[in-house]
């Protein structure tokens, strides 16, 4: 223990002061583990020494420890209301500012009984804990969102690149708790993903409605070995759960689209780079004049994402800029027509997140929606970064409030970038009773969490007698051709999987089936039953790229009807077992940075989705098999 | 050339689109200078061929080249109106963004007589370019600003440190034109600077007008070891240019004090760290209450520089914070109460320059003026980095419209970091006068330019004849007691300067003099007149920290009356000649990179100043020289 560190945890203030009066610099140590001696001073409740940290020492509070925990939380965890009030008031901290966990001040005075600081929580943030929401509101991968409400309902449309259904449709009442309904494209014969890259297909939706009718748009993005690469879809449906009809196409090269619809009725498509503006046909499904730009934006770096909002004499022009990475980033601009000019608003970007340190990052790409109630809200990407490099969840959905300023322009959760905790919307709560994240494959469909690379087979994927039985692709998961590959997202960083399969049936030598976590076609792996002789091995095997390696294979020497497998993840780490009863498992392999389920893994080709995790069968070319799976369990620690 | 400028130049637009769809990427082509295509298409005046790179390309517009021109430049320079009206409506491109030689898009349409471009932006800017002015508005070492208005005219305080007299007083009547007319510290004995090392003596000091008297408050910092190492002073004259009162001394640690009469007279001291505050006697002598902490601030590191304004109802309390580099800012908050609870303006930092490669960054440290017409400006200070990294001219001044938002809160320059070209307050200007920049040392005393490291010595300086005559130190430069250095401030990063110095006098062996280029007594050269044999040598001497030499060294081998030392500087680049005659130079050496006379050269104590050129003796320990100067002149480049 450092000489600083005892002298904090005696409470010798004097001593403390003649050490840093011979070295001011030495306020600026840490402990082993990188805790700042700030820390240790919050951590004692210790008024008098905290305010002469704070005061007259070189120390910074512009910095947390590795954790991004602040002194806040850690005056918190001392029960010393003084040292919370002080820290907010006259250092200016916030209760829900978060560690890398989403823990918050309010959150620890909540969860351990402090009450007198919770209670003065509740004061400074005009909400009780319980009235607070967390973002990410969806976790996983959700990017892109675009939302719309029609009475008191709201819907969501997401990216889905390669992932089929096409497009998920989301419903809320309360804007914080969120179910996919549908999809915009379910039909096969119209999704036209298949042999698509990973990354590639629908980017960046929009939804809209006008008279009667919801409108989905997107981008279909082709490989890039075609002259055309980049088509705009357009589907409608009087329902927004869908079904939706047949694509029609838009032919203007660019992303992001979205409808606008005038206050003359007439209908515009805006789409990037920048904010180009082209006018359709009423039912949107025709192009009838050519694009033109708008605005290109405040930031100038890759400006996308255009969403217009007329309100009070003003045409309000939203754009995602910065690139959709660490420096993504909300601006807007106004002009009193709609051809402009454009004026930049004067505190963009409304919405960022400059410390690229932080638990939420990389925000971006939002569009605004007004409750039935007059309050304003946008929905917006953000990434969570592990280690702050790997996003393996994907680019999520992040909810916060809008509000106007006194001249018109409208700010995202007053400039401070993505809260952490934040008061909810004033709307009738959402039915938020638990999901289930067990799936035992009863009734006879899939659950409409469950989603596959480029669309399945026709017989490609069963649910009978609750069981999942799918049908062994005859190319592998490194192939774009690969078939029914069924995945879920992943939205926890910490979490356990347990599949039941079944065994006994009969594999050739390169068949197998089990579980996989899944990115793309060139980064994932696969954890399965592999023929062993006359019984069975389970073998790990990985692929990251062009590199491609069986990490561990272990034989299964007692033959049952199934197996249970398990996959805890922790992190980058992820430890393999597997078990014949479900209850006592056997440890077969601790991989300890699986860091490759992430588009920041490798570079090659669009990296836009986010981690899977689910089940895959493999037939190759020989026969085929049809593994049946019995249940599914998905639990975040 | 590359395939890519052929067909630009070509003007080949359907071969660009045919390249660029096989690969979007080669418009991020650049050529050996590192001149983007997108300036190539500039260049061409060529509408649709811009447009289509604007709207369908890849490249960003938030990229200059490496001296940081943008498209705009370029387009001005094609000519085409049709282009830069696009450039700047659509694109949002602006006619006053600087390159690293602070010439603007304005300037360019201004000086190359393109009258219609011209006649353009007067429309964009709402003015003619002969009303604009250029910011730094004060150029060369002049740091931490401090502003007061008092009826039409308004005064300026800047830091000194070490150097004598103490705290230059400036006076303008236009905002934009300045000149010193005095400084709070001239008598020797109440300096208290001598032996201090470099960086540290005054530092950021405040000017404050009340009933009748200006108040002036700075820090002096000590060196390190003694106990007590910051002290505040404060002084006061019924004249701005003073003489001031033998400064009072307030026992508080902390920096960057400034002083603020309450609407009750009640008259108070701020101090960082954050922003904190004490209760001083009427006259301001005294310090009658403890120090309590007002607000930290809100970016939370190195907060400092607290100034208070009261102003419809509300303090508002300005900070510097980040620290006085590259993340520099300017933050406000407010309260309804002179004790708080301050809240934080969510625009925070109403100042600051994010881009780092920007030709004026490091921008903080402000106080804000209402003129006589009730517009509002602020003071405040940047640094520019030769190379990115060099800030050679020490920390300068700039000046920006500050505007308050329909919420009451003021914002400068719109929040758009500092203003390269900006239209002139509302203010009958200065005698602008071009002053001389050559000093023939006639009159009976220095001109207030030249100012000493340090008090000199009672005899040390006399300007007699029209000559300047400097008693020989019996310290070299290197030393903290070394005397009679005589120097002026170093305002651009390309300059000639030529002095006249006499020859005759008996040098022994170590005794020399002649120029310097200095920052403090750690970095400097000496570029003098050595004795050798029964004639003279010239000797460039240059100090970095530990490393000394004599990088050079030449006969004299013509023994005239006088001699002309010259040193031509262009950036990093100084090269050394002479001239018997003042007309013919003898190129003695070019040094391609004296990066050393600025703080961020070396890491050691305290380095906050900027070069310094000038002229010095040594004498040494056995008798003592009286070289004279007959002239010296700076011609900027």
């Amino acid at each position: 223990m450092s000489e600083m560190i005892k002298l904090i945890k005696n409470r010798d203030l004097n001593k403390i002061k003649e050490l840093l009066n011979e070295n001011p610099k030495r306020i600026n140590e840490e402990d082993e583990n990188g805790v700042p001696m700030s820390f240790y001073i919050a951590r004692t409740g210790d008024f008098e020494m905290l305010r002469f940290l704070i005061e007259y020492s070189f120390a910074s509070f512009n910095i947390g420890d590795k954790n991004h925990r602040t002194c806040l939380h850690e005056a918190v965890m001392s029960g010393s209301l003084e040292c919370v009030k002080y820290l907010v008031e006259r250092v200016g901290m916030s209760p829900c500012d978060a560690d890398k966990n989403l823990v918050t001040p309010y959150q620890l005075a909540h969860e351990n009984g402090l009450a007198e600081i919770e209670a003065y929580f509740e004061e400074v943030t005009g909400a009780k804990y319980e009235d607070m929401y967390h973002n990410p509101i969806r976790r996983g991968f959700f990017a892109d969102p675009s939302i719309v409400r029609v009475g008191s309902d709201y819907y969501m449309v997401n990216s889905s690149f390669i992932f089929f259904p096409c497009i998920p449709i989301s419903h809320s009442t309360d804007l914080v708790h969120w179910e996919v309904i549908g999809h915009a494209i379910t039909n096969p014969d119209w999704a036209h993903i298949d042999d698509l890259e990973g990354g590639r297909g629908y980017w960046a939706p929009d939804i809209s409605y006008f008279n009667g009718k919801f409108y989905i748009t997107a981008t279909l993005r082709y490989n890039d070995d075609v002259d055309v690469k980049r088509r705009q879809i357009v589907v409608s449906s009087e329902k927004p759960e869908g079904p939706y009809s047949e694509p029609a196409f838009i032919e203007e090269d660019g992303i992001d689209p979205s409808i606008f619809t005038d206050k003359d009725n007439r209908r515009y498509m805006l789409l990037n780079r920048g904010a180009r503006i082209l006018e359709l046909g009423e039912d949107c499904t025709k192009k009838i004049s050519d694009a033109e730009l708008l605005y290109y934006g405040t930031n100038k770096r890759a400006p996308e994402g255009p969403h217009l909002l007329y309100k009070d004499g003003y045409y309000y022009l939203f754009e995602a800029e910065g690139g959709t990475g660490l420096m993504h980033q909300v601006t807007v601009s106004r002009s009193k027509t709609l051809k402009g000019v454009y004026e930049p608003c004067p505190y963009n970007p409304i919405m960022t997140q400059r410390d690229y340190d932080a638990p939420i990052t990389c925000c971006g790409h939002g569009k605004p929606v007004e409750t039935q109630n007059g309050e304003w809200y946008m929905v917006y990407l953000c990434n969570r970064l592990l280690d702050g490099e790997y996003g393996i969840l994907g680019r999520e959905t992040c909810l916060d409030p809008v509000t106007w300023t006194a001249d018109g322009w409208p700010i995202v959760n007053s400039l401070n970038g993505p809260s952490y905790l934040q008061k909810k919307p004033n709307l009738p709560a959402m039915d938020t009773e638990e999901k289930s994240r067990f799936d035992d494959f009863d009734g006879d469909k899939l659950k409409p969490d469950w989603i596959f690379p480029r669309t399945p087979e026709a017989d490609g994927i069963t649910v009978k007698d609750s069981k999942l039985i799918i049908k062994g692709s005859r190319c592998p998961l490194s192939s774009t051709s690969a078939k029914n590959i069924t995945v879920r997202r992943q939205p926890d960083f910490n979490f356990d999987v347990v599949c039941k399969l079944d065994l006994g049936i009969k594999l050739d030598s390169e068949q197998n089936y089990g579980m996989t976590g899944y990115y793309d076609e060139n980064t994932y792996f696969t954890y399965g039953i592999y023929k062993n002789g006359d019984g069975y091995a389970l073998k790990l095997f990985e692929k990251i790229d062009e590199d491609e390696k069986y990490t561990c294979t272990v034989d299964i020497t007692e033959v049952t009807d199934s197996l249970y497998l398990k996959i805890s993840t922790e992190g980058l780490k992820r430890t393999f077992s597997y078990s014949h009863d479900g209850k006592t498992f056997t440890e077969v392999y601790a991989a300890e940075n699986l860091y490759y389920l992430c588009s920041q893994a490798i570079s090659k080709g669009k990296r836009f989705t986010g981690a899977m995790i689910g089940l895959y069968a493999y037939s190759g070319t020989e026969s085929t098999i049809y593994p049946s799976f019995d249940s599914f369990e998905y639990s975040a620690k």
